[in-house]
């Protein structure tokens, strides 16, 4: 049965500062919770279940017993952020990464990405492509908004996020050309394969600001054979990505 | 100023039943609103602005004054299904194509696509790639549900949609290889730009229907190199339609 502190508490978790504080994140739905269930990069914290749910995962959550709490439909209703709820909802501790940032190779840049769909698109999009770390600018969605978790999709615990000042993380990696996608670069061709660099995405309408985008190596564009205005930024990161990563070298 | 029966006409336009039976969609935002009203694609029927925006928009408005509603942003909350109200909300006839669908080389088959933003993103996309036919299931989005209009971007007066049975339409269409989306597929080569084809996608969660990858000349995967479970449709579509328009032919 559900409380009211415990309703209330789950609530407060829709706000970064409650988030922040406590060092946890909220994650809804069957599949994505099993996962972190599972993840040895985060922990969990209390697990909000149907029995339903409950009884088809009595094995993965051996030893965790103390943090599930059974509800019903309604109850789920009350805490939930989806339009749907869908069967359970956990807490969950922030990811920790073993990796240090500087060994990564192929980092993405993110100026001002402030829809948090996108934001969770876009780690899923760097998961399936074995980036490991995306590094935002300060305004850009936070990573564990439940929107986030949502689209992420579990790669929220895989891809590490900071947020920072890009401009001195740019300087401050000066062996990492930056590639940036800029509707007035130039057209993307094959060989854009690389064995370390930075690829620099820009704010949904605004795009990258003038001062960061004067600090790329090479602006690209993704050549446009129709009428759209712009391509939306997760859909960009993904053609850049599936070029970066070399599958050209096949 | 809004009367009652404008905000309940407005809402109703929410469901696609009362759509169908004007033949009329929603758009929101300066942007959109106004590439539709230049359009010649559709009509505009009514438009609900604040003052602000139909001051600057004084020009854009020639010889349409009388479909023009003045409200305030109390009033434009009360039609609006956006977060945050953008000055104006327009009700346009649905668009009207002239090209025959046999007419296109390159078409996109949707199967069981639900997800709205995630439609209007693919559409955005398709038109960025000058796909000007997308096909999708009966059981897919409404085109013109208020969130694929705005995730679609103005892409919706550009790219013909229809709603047909998908093998159906791929048996009339023999001539036209089926490219099908799949992670079971062959890792994405280079040789994928085509002169006539249709690249297939399917279900968020399912996948394409078993009955309707039999048809396909060639089930086709884009290379993991991370851990990501899969990607996101209209990301996967992007790097398909990339490869399949002929950016490597440059």
């Amino acid at each position: 049965m559900l409380v009211s502190t415990q309703a209330k508490y789950i609530q407060s978790l829709g706000h970064k500062k409650f988030r922040d504080a406590d060092g946890v994140f909220v994650a809804e739905g069957p599949k994505i919770v099993l996962e972190l269930i599972q993840s040895d990069n985060c922990r969990l914290v209390q697990c909000f279940a149907t029995t339903e749910w409950l009884r088809a995962n009595e094995m993965n959550l051996k030893g965790k017993e103390d943090l599930v709490v059974e509800v019903n439909e309604k109850e789920l209703e009350r805490i939930s952020t989806l339009v749907t709820p869908n069967q359970v909802l956990g807490v969950f501790t922030k990811p920790v990464f073993i990796n240090k940032p500087s060994d990564e190779n192929l980092v993405l840049l993110l100026d001002t990405i402030q829809d948090p769909g996108n934001l969770g698109t876009i780690l899923r999009t760097a998961d399936w492509f074995g980036v490991r770390l995306v590094v935002a600018s300060r305004d850009s969605a936070d990573a564990f908004n439940p929107k986030v978790v949502q689209s992420a999709m579990g790669s929220l615990i895989r891809v590490q996020m900071l947020y920072t000042d890009l401009e001195e993380y740019i300087r401050a990696n000066p062996g990492f050309p930056v590639f940036a996608s800029s509707l007035e670069g130039e057209d993307l061709s094959d060989n854009l394969a690389v064995t370390k660099g930075i690829l620099l995405l820009g704010n949904e309408s605004r795009g990258i600001s003038e001062s960061l985008e004067k600090l790329a190596a090479k602006r690209i564009r993704i050549p446009r054979y129709g009428s759209a205005e712009s391509l939306n930024v997760a859909v960009a990161a993904g053609i850049l990505l599936s070029r970066m990563v070399g599958i050209n070298q096949n």
